[in-house]
């Protein structure tokens, strides 16, 4: 006889009350080996959506979650660790250029990254554009390149966290992603499971991002740093913009050759801005304070330390990115300043190119997306270029251009243009 | 491409929305087709239990359910037809004595009954305890016995309302029993499906009702007469007391015999208050204003409907009924008035000595039960014998007993006792 039923945990949360240690432990472990069946944890999942979870039970939550699966042991290394985790964006390639830049700071980054799925991009399909880069390593491997390299991108394997793997695709079918708890717990489950000494969390804010309103970006933010810190992971959050898409560029090769461009020391100034303060993040999580990595962008370190990360993982830096077939370019209306664009219109517009994927086995297209050629605050000519879409099969444009129509405005010469901050608030 | 899909009608009730008509026809029917997953399903049943439904939902998710099946149709009888549906109680065998009794009176009764599961009774495990009566019939037989005899009593076919069905299987392994949009939509949906030309409802509420407090018996009497009168069934709903139980017995063949001893012209004085009080209903509901129901018990003629009725399906109703094998006493622990007798106590006690099944594919025994020798209000002695427990399994005996202690209260003699009134008002 066990201890728990999934019907008691269920009317427990469903009736508003705070669910035990024991009940937790019970209910998640009994999901992972199949005896609560799917249509029990929808219906808890639906309650802790509607009824929340307070901070005890969504670090035991937390907890559950990693013991359903193996850690990752990253004491062996001569170096500190430090990961970042962005929430999500529209542009969102700083992954890309931080964790050479970090690990050329002499602070070694295991990135545990995943494929995108919807308006944002995934970090491992942007670096698939790369002509042989593989993401799949044995942990062996990854250990060898964090020793050698000082970084790693790379697909999480199927033993971290198996409970928040079944989870995460029951939520995604039955309207119970926007649950704050199961957010930070799925996030953080892994980021723990994977033995980071230490986590800096991009949580983003706006149209573009998950979190549309301030308030719940930072309700998210501080439980997720209560956990990360409460695990002994040293753990900070950034509050970031992201109604905006971040950079000149939306896709996959396209935001690989960005990157680069950033660590040749040029690049879009709100990039370089991003990946410089989430970077002193990391290094301050992992100790090391006598280092400045723009220095390290610099002198070329960096670049260096990113030509041995992809060629590690059997990529050819020197390569050539893939060109998109087909290319349609959107004009600027009118003379004036262009005073918003929007990230969610972006981002659609990528997605709808095929640089996205609508059903998780669908493929990316590596040369498709949407670069703009002018950023809120600069002034455009009726005429002028303002974006240009990119993708191998035209058929899809359409569609595209109809996703864009009102995502930007331009607003007569003179009209008075206050830029958001980038970053908007570190919590900690 | 469909209309709808899951997701969207889960995000829309989750986040509050009024769900329109189009999208209950199709999650309704694509749920009962399986094109909505279980898991979908449990998730909006569970935003619906904590989001609720307002009226119009609540109408047309009915309708839907009833459209996933077949209606039955009575107009071909020559009477008219009243039924009553009780939504569970401890003791309450009012249907047995009153299918007959307003047979008698000239409406036909077409009385689709279920089984028990938990702590309340099912009106065809309480007939099955009766040598030979078979709960099954075809619409044929149930149609010629209504024509002959006026009142059938038997187990519901399958075609009515398939998606109710489905959906309370789903509902009671996911903590989504109680929503009373979901309750109310379950009963009016067969009860509507079935065909009868008018409806009375027995709202329970107290300790041993499925609604422990009036306001939420109230809200589902309210809904349901709602729901019948707008599909065109004259509905009435009694608020009914089930604090204490109903007669003198919990069981199965003990309630056939009590119900027997009422048809008779005798019987607990609150089971012939209920019958009589029901049958007005009915006999109102269906027109028929000129017959006064106790005259039928007085004459006899309640008692040859039933001797036919059970005759016309198999049940000889001259033989003995089962006798338990075992019996053991509970006593009176001092000499006073019995102030309460707790239902719930009761009918769990009832269920324990093998009269009620935990799953639905248990069976259960003819003779267990629980009789008592007193009603609140009745002055006790010490040691005279307060409840007789029956079971064929006398291992049984320590759980019933355990579930009885602090069911009962004996206050001394001169406690001034103010029964509460049995039917507590009457909704149309």
């Amino acid at each position: 006889m066990s201890e728990h039923d999934a019907v008691e945990v269920i009317l427990a949360k469903r009736d508003g009350h705070e669910l035990s240690e024991s009940q937790i432990d019970w209910v998640v472990a009994a999901y992972t080996r199949g005896d609560v069946a799917e249509e029990q944890m929808s219906a808890l999942a639906m309650a802790i959506l509607l009824n929340g979870m307070d901070r005890r039970e969504i670090a035991r939550w937390t907890a559950a979650m990693i013991a359903s699966g193996e850690r990752m042991d990253f004491s062996s290394l001569s170096r500190p660790t430090s990961d970042k985790h962005s929430t999500g964006g529209v542009g969102d390639k700083i992954t890309l250029p931080l964790a050479p830049l970090v690990a050329a700071c002499g602070v070694a980054v295991p990135q545990l990254s995943g494929r995108g799925l919807g308006h944002t991009g995934g970090t491992l399909d942007k670096l698939e554009s790369i002509p042989g880069w593989r993401a799949a390593l044995s942990t062996e491997e990854m250990l060898a390149q964090l020793e050698d390299v000082g970084a790693v991108i790379c697909a999480a394997g199927d033993g971290l966290a198996p409970a928040d793997k079944k989870l995460y695709a029951l939520r995604d079918v039955t309207g119970t992603v926007e649950a704050i708890p199961l957010i930070a717990s799925s996030i953080m489950s892994k980021k723990i499971a994977e033995g980071t000494g230490s986590l800096v969390l991009d949580v983003k804010v706006g149209t573009g991002a998950f979190m549309k309103d301030q308030a719940r970006a930072r309700e998210l933010a501080e439980t997720m740093v209560a956990l990360g810190t409460g695990a002994g992971v040293r753990t900070v959050a950034l509050l970031t913009d992201m109604s905006t898409p971040l950079g000149l560029s939306a896709g996959n090769g396209i935001e690989v050759a960005e990157s680069v461009e950033v660590l040749a020391g040029g690049g879009p100034a709100d990039v370089v801005e991003l990946t410089l303060a989430l970077a002193r993040e990391m290094l301050a999580g992992a100790g090391v304070t006598d280092v400045d990595p723009a220095d390290r962008l610099a002198d070329g370190s960096a670049m260096d330390a990113w030509v041995r990360m992809i060629r590690a993982q059997g990529g050819d830096p020197q390569a050539a990115l893939p060109i998109a077939r087909e290319s349609h370019v959107v004009t600027a209306p009118a003379d004036g300043v262009l005073t918003r664009l929007d990230a969610m219109a972006v981002g659609l517009a990528a997605w709808r190119l095929g640089a996205g994927r609508a059903r998780k086995e669908d493929p990316v297209q590596a040369a498709a997306g949407v670069r703009w050629h002018a950023r809120p605050g600069d002034m455009v000519r009726a005429g002028q270029p303002l974006l240009t879409l990119l993708t191998d099969e035209p058929e899809r444009f359409e569609r595209a251009r109809a996703t864009l129509e009102g995502g930007y405005d331009v607003a007569p010469a003179g009209t008075s243009y206050t830029p958001s901050p980038l970053v908007i608030d570190r919590i900690s």
